[in-house]
């Protein structure tokens, strides 16, 4: 008997949250029920090797990996990288067996039972079963395991197909056509990033999206109904998602697969599969917490073994019978990518010319030109003060039009970060009237967490076919955190906006002033973190963002909310160095160098005009620490000279991480304040004047001294009014 | 007419969402309509002076402030800290000039008029009425802004109050029967902080709480139909609240005052009052992005003026009858704050024991007790190797019991994190049978952001009465990142449990490694980031997070997963000077000098044993950065003896920060990997053997050079396997 419902409209709550009792109740015909005992056993036994793992979704979910993987999605084996195929997103993370296990049925060459069998105790060389799912291996699509961000990615998959099928697909030839699988707990449910992603999925109306819900309702601390007492169907039905309710779904692989078909016939909206399953099915620690994480212990796994009709002393199971059973996925999806080949071939054909653009895409490259040569020079930018946000807005403008590749956004701050194009369409669902699935301008809402975690997603769909440009302030990139570390963790590329960077946000206070944020995206392996000085700088971090050589790595640009000159000593092809002279470049020995970054580069040379302890002053700007690190000592000697001249640090946020640099730093040593931005600037002393007044006294200190300060002599120079 | 529905079956989704268009339709008496459009009046000229704020809330949510402060709320604006006063969370912090005006015709003496015309262009010195509300000012229960954290602020203080009344509470006298009032927009709604909030607020059964939602649909960006299109009554009723459906809120003061009656019929669910408001009501720009967060301009000022009967030349106009219409509620607050003293007086009578400790709490003090005598000796320690997560249990376990002060939780890791203590019954609603209020064990949920904004709301609640002890692993304290640092900023004490804090974690992998974390934490003002070497260093890292002198200063404790051996050399003493010489003390000239943290301080001393370049070695534990930065000079000097002594750090994180302590670090330069943890220490380099060889080649370098490295001169030691 299958128990489905589609829930459309959901009556109360109590139907919902009655769990099937773990019964061992075998209703499907013997080969499938083999399957399923081969795989709990297969899990309980991986798990105990090394006593490590979570077991119990595989062995709850099981019935749910045949369904997907046997049944229900579209791929290839044999080519991990075929475009059109299906996408499948374990944002359970943890659960990874699961996946690993049908990627090893499946007949994906690499994932053999050897493979397989490291899960929990991976060498650390060769060994592709981690204890989360790395986007390096096949069958992979991104990296999981911090909870609520694989829903987001999934989302962000979702809205990159929809984007390609809305460009490239004709009406006689769709080249694009897959769908995005994701596999849930209750975790991501609960998570804040997994809510917001659900809800901008639903108002977008992705129905290529299918979110699995594996609702065993256990988590580490045991059964959810300690923290977690929702109705999730029906919260989701208020977020404009189909849901299709399974019962059973750890013994009923026919109700399972209903589901699935049912969720076929369903479209303009997301779709959510609520499958009831027992966690840690067959054994007695079903239900439990300790099912969730911990090995079943030798006992219990020898327990599921007799239960399940298979011998305790016998590991690793598998009889041929459960390979027989698989064996059919792999000419399927042969045939599959075999045909979508003639398919393209056609489209070849018929379209070249978006052939060659998506192709192009495909293959991750996303232009051959030398763009950069399109954006003004330095003499055709505008000369009189700009803020940062807004000369960068002139690269989206000369960018995002033309190159597809690009798919910019905001959370809610579209007009502020500058990141709006000509002629732009909104992606929008298309009944909404407010644009069409082919735009590449997304109102990402107040959800900066889910829109960097969405745009990982585009940016893994197929590297390098997306660019997304996400922004908000800076402030807010610690919102989104979670998801930059994610993207550097991955190598995705994606650039961040990040206005309104410092105190020059002015009146809108503390709360919305960083202080300490830059210094964990500078400690961060993998990401840039870049400030300009200026208009032309702005352009020298655009094109080092986009070079080929940062294909991997994602970038937060940092930018002033206030305007700021147009120096003459900046120079964009120098930003790729990190760092490099901006005034004063001709001094051959300086007796004092400054580095500043960003806004405070203007002010940085006015304060060095200002200075009597020294004449012979040069200023450093330096727009990326990250690079900078990158250059030979010898450069980085030449540029600083900190060896041979005192150095100070201009910066308005904190002075953490300076002391590689200089010897002493003029920062924010508190938060900031409410106030209008140039009195701020004067309030913590940032004023040219004060700055002088402050590096003079410091300055004759150390020619007294008759030396250069050492380690554990590095200063912060007080500036202003000290709160705390 | 007015127009209510209690919505606890909501059927479709087409009636929620008709907007009642913006007729300035007068229905109220004219009094209140005068009150009404003189509100909006002042709020179009106090931004228009300064052309800058957010205008639009204040003019369509007047008449929910009217019935806020006026007919709801009880308080006395005559004593703004009367300890059972109800508590106002203003989570849409930008609309702040809505909350400044109630305040002050509500008569709180320091929220002069002149306060008030601050308002966004606030004098550096002196004025209150900043672009965000702070928590330092009269009236203000938290300082909000970065959206959706003031939601989690009020369900912290109404669990707060729901603890205390469990706790003290008595049949025939209740001290405590306080209501937590929190005002959002579209916003906060939008966030995961906030749907986290709300879900477990709805789990919870907080009845105490009523969340005011200003449905203006609106935001920065215009209306929300862009972006944001659920059912918000239907999935709040999903998440176990009440739903007050309210519709013509900016107009028809009636129909919210009913709309706030019936909420006070309904209990045990958390309450939403969803109003639908007009935002910028009056204005042409009425229903618009502008009018959220710009001066309207003149003549758009002027027009507003002309609808509502005032002249355009006149600003700030306040007719007495408007001061009079408030000027009831500064007695009738005076008169509860005397009947709650006359109820308290007679609760110290009779219950002088609870009295005692509910009054030494209202103080913010929670023992007057040498506390930290009772905790076990060193001798008394557990002398085997132990993880420094399991000896800060110890106590957790000391103090939580006694010391009701003490509320204690995690996001799904209880077991792991060691937060558990004896006897301790669960905070949950006494219906769901798994605890009560009186209790003082919190199972978040997976939500650490909500978590950390929770945990703020009770610290909030009453300084001081509330110390949460929060816990999850250290990676995932980068999604609560947001809400710690409102504590710092706001100087709200908690404790962080952060566990599993490197790549000791082990198989879990570079998800859950964190590499750059603590670079922020590190550089964040006013928050401590605590790593103790064992179990001694544990004693004391406690002892300093609950000084008294930390009263204001939120603690992160990070935490190794794995044991590491008891130290001769840790002294619980000397944590507080965040970093002393815990091996080679007797050594006068030491030849070099090895900083280490957390676990990675027993592998340095292993590693100074080893070293052939250098014999008289001492090795230094620094618990805590931010400490040793407070020392003298002539501390830090003669522990680190930087200036004589080749310096080296060594711990399993970024060397982002190092270089103002150390010429070299052996760090993490990469993300980590998934492994067992004995394999991944190795693999990157951090066995002794390999670290000794490495400080060897290196110190060797400089012996021949003759001097100490300068700056720029700083190396990260390679160590290990290379990945990227």
């Amino acid at each position: 008997m299958t128990q489905v419902a589609i829930g459309e409209q959901v009556n109360g709550h109590s139907g919902l949250h009655k769990h099937v009792a773990a019964t061992n109740r075998i209703t499907s015909p013997g080969e499938e029920q083999l399957v399923l005992n081969t795989i709990r056993c297969l899990a309980a036994d991986l798990c105990q090797q090394y006593k490590g793992g979570h077991p119990g979704t595989v062995m709850g979910a099981a019935a749910i990996g045949i369904a997907l993987w046997r049944y229900e999605m579209r791929f290839n084996p044999g080519n991990p990288d075929w475009f059109n195929r299906d996408r499948f997103v374990l944002s359970a993370g943890h659960a990874c067996l699961f996946q690993y296990l049908f990627l090893h049925f499946s007949g994906y060459e690499a994932w053999t039972l050897d493979q397989v069998k490291n899960y929990h105790s991976p060498k650390t060389r060769g060994s592709m079963a981690a204890g989360h799912p790395e986007i390096e291996y096949p069958g992979i699509e991104v990296t999981t395991g911090p909870l609520g961000q694989g829903i987001s990615n999934a989302v962000g998959m979702a809205i990159a197909s929809k984007n390609l099928a809305a460009i490239y697909n004709k009406d006689d030839l769709k080249p694009i056509d897959n769908k995005i699988w994701c596999f849930t707990g209750d975790g991501c449910i609960q998570e804040g990033v997994g809510q917001e992603s659900i809800s901008l999925a639903g108002h977008l109306g992705l129905d290529n999206l299918i979110l699995v819900y594996d609702n065993n309702s256990v988590t580490v601390d045991g059964r959810i109904d300690n923290c977690f007492t929702e109705d999730t169907s029906a919260k989701l039905i208020a977020q404009g998602w189909h849901v299709i309710d399974v019962y059973d779904g750890s013994n009923d692989l026919a109700a399972v697969l209903e589901g699935f078909d049912r969720a076929k016939q369903l479209s303009g909206k997301p779709i959510c599969l609520n499958i009831r399953t027992v966690i840690g099915h067959s054994s007695r620690k079903a239900n439990t917490g300790p099912a969730h994480g911990q090995a079943l212990g030798d006992d219990e796994v020898a327990y599921v073994k007799r239960q399940l009709g298979f011998k305790p002393e016998d590991k690793f199971v598998i009889p041929p019978k459960v390979y027989e059973y698989f064996s059919g996925i792999k000419a399927k999806g042969a045939k599959a990518e075999q045909e979508w080949n003639e398919t393209y071939k056609q489209y070849r054909q018929r379209y070249p010319q978006e052939y060659e653009e998506l192709s192009r895409r495909i293959c991750g490259e996303w232009t051959a030109e030398a763009w950069q040569d399109a954006l003004p020079s330095k003499a055709k930018l505008p000369q009189e003060p700009q803020p940062t946000r807004k000369s960068s807005g002139i690269v989206v403008q000369a960018l995002a039009p033309k190159y597809k590749t690009f798919v910019a956004g905001s959370a809610d701050l579209l007009e502020s970060t500058f990141v709006n194009f000509k002629d732009q369409i909104e992606f929008q669902k298309p009944s909404s009237g407010l644009g069409d699935y082919s735009g590449r301008q997304i109102r990402y809402g107040i959800r900066e967490f889910a829109m960097v975690g969405i745009g990982n997603g585009m940016a893994a769909y197929q590297k390098g076919a997306f660019i997304p440009i996400m922004s908000t302030f800076f402030m807010f990139w610690i919102y989104a955190a979670p998801a930059a570390r994610m993207a550097a963790l991955q190598q995705l590329r994606f650039i961040g906006i990040a206005t309104h960077d410092s105190i020059g946000i002015g009146e809108d206070g503390p709360t919305h002033q960083p202080v300490a944020l830059a210094s964990f995206y500078r400690a961060l392996p993998n990401i840039n973190l870049i400030r300009p000085a200026d208009a032309e700088e702005c352009m020298g971090m655009w094109t080092l963002a986009l070079d080929d050589k940062s294909k991997n790595t994602p970038s937060i640009f940092t930018l002033s909310r206030q305007p700021v000159p147009l120096l003459p000593g900046t120079n964009r092809t120098k930003v790729r160095l990190g760092a490099y002279v901006v005034h004063g470049a001709e001094i051959e020995d300086p007796e004092l160098t400054i580095i500043a970054t960003g806004a405070e580069v203007s002010r940085a040379i006015e304060t060095a005009k200002k200075l009597e302890s020294a004449k012979n002053v040069r200023v450093v700007s330096m727009p990326s620490q990250r690079h900078f690190d990158m250059q030979p000592d010898e450069y980085k000697q030449s540029t600083l000279r900190s060896s041979s001249s005192l150095v100070v640090a201009i910066e308005a946020w904190a002075s953490y991480g300076w002391a590689k640099y200089a010897h002493a730093s003029l920062s924010m040593h508190t938060f900031g304040h409410s106030a209008p931005q140039q009195q701020l600037y004067d309030h913590f002393g940032f004023d040219p004047a004060n700055m002088a007044s402050k590096i003079d006294s410091w300055a004759n200190k150390w020619k007294v001294k008759g030396r250069l300060p050492g380690l554990g002599e590095f200063e912060e120079l007080l500036l202003g009014y000290v709160q705390h």
